[in-house]
């Protein structure tokens, strides 16, 4: 680019002196506003729009979920792993009714911070990075926290003995409210 | 913040014209390159540079794995979900050796873009949001391409039936060149 598209002097001539740290401001604000964006990029298949589907995503069944929530099958049922793999995506104050899994699960955080609650015991804050052991037949739920989206792959493994998942009732919102 | 903070016209006063689009630009050019810095903040537990440690990762051995290769443990062996996960970051060109599993492998890639090859078949270019499903006893190996990193979770199931992994030889870089 040549360096003369950048002398806009002329144009400034009948302008104020106080025209120019403004002109200089928005460029600036535009600047940074676009790297904020390209900042943006969401990890494995989220969408960079909370509210909307991930890619490869669809709606998790109210009968399973509260509110929005997302799922991606990863590995699906049949795998010679004996293992079902999908990466959730739970949209602020999304969440799964309390269940429960034959042979346990793991869950990975792989984007934002949510809830993880065993029956019984206080609700767990979990962060990117952080995973979850959960032993079989262990009663307990998860999802977003208040104000924004959490994103976890679930691992259920040993499916061909005993299934998968016991879906059991909805997690209240004075549960759900219990988080400190 | 005042906006006279901006009002820089008398600093100018001596200076001529072309000063001030230079100066433009390197005021844009910072808050650009802060926008970008702030933009790496890595996924999982990942460092933010490349050839350093993520966080709670430690060195893969040199029998398992060619170049430098980072572990970080995120269920470790006694689970009562008979799983083994950990997040895995392979340096540019890092590699394990050829190797199976007893009862397969899952690969979920969370960074980067990087190899996974079969005996006998082509090498793979797998992505970040994508999944490998591994049967039981295919020898296989997996990587970071050339230029950057690649960070995959790796589940392996039933570790109490068989074990978890059985190591071969290193994947030669003549094998690893095969990529296309």
């Amino acid at each position: 680019m040549k360096s003369s598209a950048f002398h806009c002097e002329p144009v400034d001539a009948g302008r104020p002196p106080s025209a120019r740290p403004l002109r200089l401001l928005i460029v600036s604000g535009c600047l940074f506003l676009a790297a904020c964006i390209g900042s943006t990029a969401p990890a494995l298949g989220q969408s960079a729009r909370p509210g909307t589907a991930p890619k490869g995503a669809n709606r998790g069944p109210a009968d399973n979920f509260t509110g929005v929530v997302w799922v991606k099958p990863l590995v699906p049922p049949g795998s010679r792993t004996d293992c079902i793999v999908s990466e959730v995506t739970f949209e602020a104050k999304g969440r799964t009714v309390w269940h429960k899994h034959p042979n346990g699960q793991i869950l990975v955080v792989t984007q934002g911070t949510g809830y993880y609650q065993e029956k019984g015991k206080p609700i767990r804050i979990i962060r990117q990075g952080e995973s979850v052991d959960i032993a079989p037949q262990v009663v307990h739920w998860h999802g977003a926290g208040p104000n924004g989206r959490l994103t976890h792959i679930a691992i259920i493994p040993n499916v061909s003995r005993g299934g998968a998942v016991n879906w059991m009732q909805p997690v209240t919102d004075q549960e759900y409210g219990q988080a400190k």
